[in-house]
């Protein structure tokens, strides 16, 4: 069974290792990775959403924060602050800057994105297929109003700032008016990433995050259109449990969309063109039947991936579901 | 007093040291630095005189080894190992990437080597004025003979190799057959070299490699004929005792230029031109007749950079000298 999943970064990365535990040996994953929040810092390029994939598939990533490396030092991080350089209030520890290291040498050497990541892969061997969503620059910005909370004569104003200030440096504190996926709609997708749909046997939407981790790999032109129109049963997890993101902060991100959070509103974002199948949590499950009648066929289940055999139990739903579809 | 000091890395760096420990506050010191051993490595740039000046004079030296950073951490040595990215014999702590890093974010956003020294010292506060010789690209290279000494039939050869991979991955355990300042035929000295040198009251060769490190300085056009028509006194210091270099290999590069490896080879090797005086050590004191002899002012004083008190001394030697010269 061909299995392919679009994922953003810690959801999708640990939906996807509850899956790599439940699939047969001759199974094979292809991972469709957002790079929507990409992000030049000190001049090297991070691949937030990569990383965590392929660290937490390939056993490195810090489990508690769910980004970054284990048994990680911070020596970068202090001595950019001696010198004085920002940003400060963006994460990288020593491990890690290292994959950026190598990860911008071989980009200016001449290799897609897709190639770097297929070498980075070689070392951590994540058990998947990783794909980034294009190998053209893709970063989406979020506009918010940058009100005059400070009383001062500047008025208020609307500005772009990038997706990862607006979430790790805003903690997404202020309304998102608009998310604007910058380059998305000049973007190719990468190299294998239609073929991988076209000959999926079952295409997945981890409980990942609509917007800006999916819906930023589904803008790039010909993902959805091969998604909506592959033969193969599409199943979704709703990242929105009893009306709150299970993480994250989807819900600034949502409204900026006008889509309430909701599972059942995710569902109907999606819409049936997209979507065969959506698993709801059990919290949800009165939520069940609106999203059938929309013509997706639905099911409640526990959805909080609390342990491993907890997140094994999700994917092997959304298996399950995927089957039903199909039949 | 206007003191100007071209120098390389570590017996540079100690010298320098020494020097600021004896000179008044209204004195000031300029060095220009060598870059000819600046090497990219890993898509950065790194300057390994200019960062161990920097490091020696402002504290953050490693006092043990004489370069890198005190207190460094090696997480990504081990990462790029790890991912298989080499080279592995250059080694480069945490906090020196990030010295590397900020340097090479500063030359993308188009910023001159010698504004990112500045930039770089306004942290490390050495004491001293650091320029690079040149803004522009030099990189030394060592002709050495590749022997059959495989006994294979792949037979010999030369090739030219970097400065870096000659002196720290070969050891200069090959014999070197030329020495190559790539690019210094077309450098220009950086902003404030030529006019520091210009209003010299004292102009100091360190105790340095006479040929990779000073002798790399003086090929940059100008910069030799700008010292040798200074009026200011010219003094050196020997960087061969008693017919072997202090520290280093000096001697294989010394024999790559015809020079015997010898406290007076290398005072004619500057020659009376550039050299007003000349300090050898003691165990050299045989020597002091024949450099004179040779229109350059000679003393024997300690060369040995054995603790701050003894490298103190010889700076004051050499500001005596210079004193005696003018006189």
């Amino acid at each position: 069974m061909r299995i392919v999943a679009l994922a953003g970064g810690i959801g999708g990365a640990r939906f996807l290792r509850g899956l790599k535990n439940v699939i047969g040996p001759e199974d094979e994953i292809t991972v469709i990775g957002n790079t929507g929040d990409d992000i030049h810092l000190f001049g090297l390029k991070v691949c937030p959403d990569l990383d965590t994939l392929m660290y937490t598939l390939g056993g490195g990533i810090n489990e508690e924060q769910g980004w970054g490396r284990a048994d990680e030092t911070w020596s970068i991080k202090g001595e950019m602050k001696a010198y004085g350089v920002g940003p400060e209030w963006f994460g990288l520890g020593d491990r890690d800057f290292a994959t950026h290291i190598v990860r911008t040498q071989m980009l200016a050497a001449g290799y897609p994105l897709s190639a770097v990541t297929e070498a980075l892969c070689e070392r951590w061997q994540p058990g998947v297929r990783l794909l980034p969503m294009s190998d053209d620059r893709v970063e989406t910005h979020v506009r918010i109003t940058t009100g005059d909370t400070s009383g001062s004569a500047a008025g208020s104003g609307t500005r772009a700032v990038h997706f990862q200030e607006y979430w790790v440096k805003l903690h997404a504190a202020v309304d998102a008016e608009a998310i604007i996926p910058v380059g998305a709609d000049t973007a190719k997708p990468a190299p294998g990433v239609l073929e991988a749909i076209a000959a999926a046997d079952v295409i997945l939407l981890p409980p990942s995050n609509p917007v800006v981790s999916i819906g930023t790999v589904l803008a790039v032109p010909g993902i959805r259109q091969a998604v909506s129109s592959s033969p193969a049963p599409v199943v979704g997890l709703s990242p929105i449990v009893g009306g709150s993101p299970v993480r994250g902060m989807a819900d600034k991100v949502l409204a900026a969309v006008g889509v309430e959070t909701t599972a059942e509103a995710v569902a109907l974002h999606y819409g049936s063109e997209l979507l065969d199948g959506w698993l709801v949590d059990t919290a949800d499950a009165a939520s069940v039947a609106a999203v059938e009648a929309a013509g997706i066929a639905c099911r409640a289940v526990p959805l909080l991936m609390s342990d491993a055999e907890a997140t094994a139990a999700m994917a092997r739903a959304a298996l399950e579901l995927a089957e039903q579809v199909r039949a």
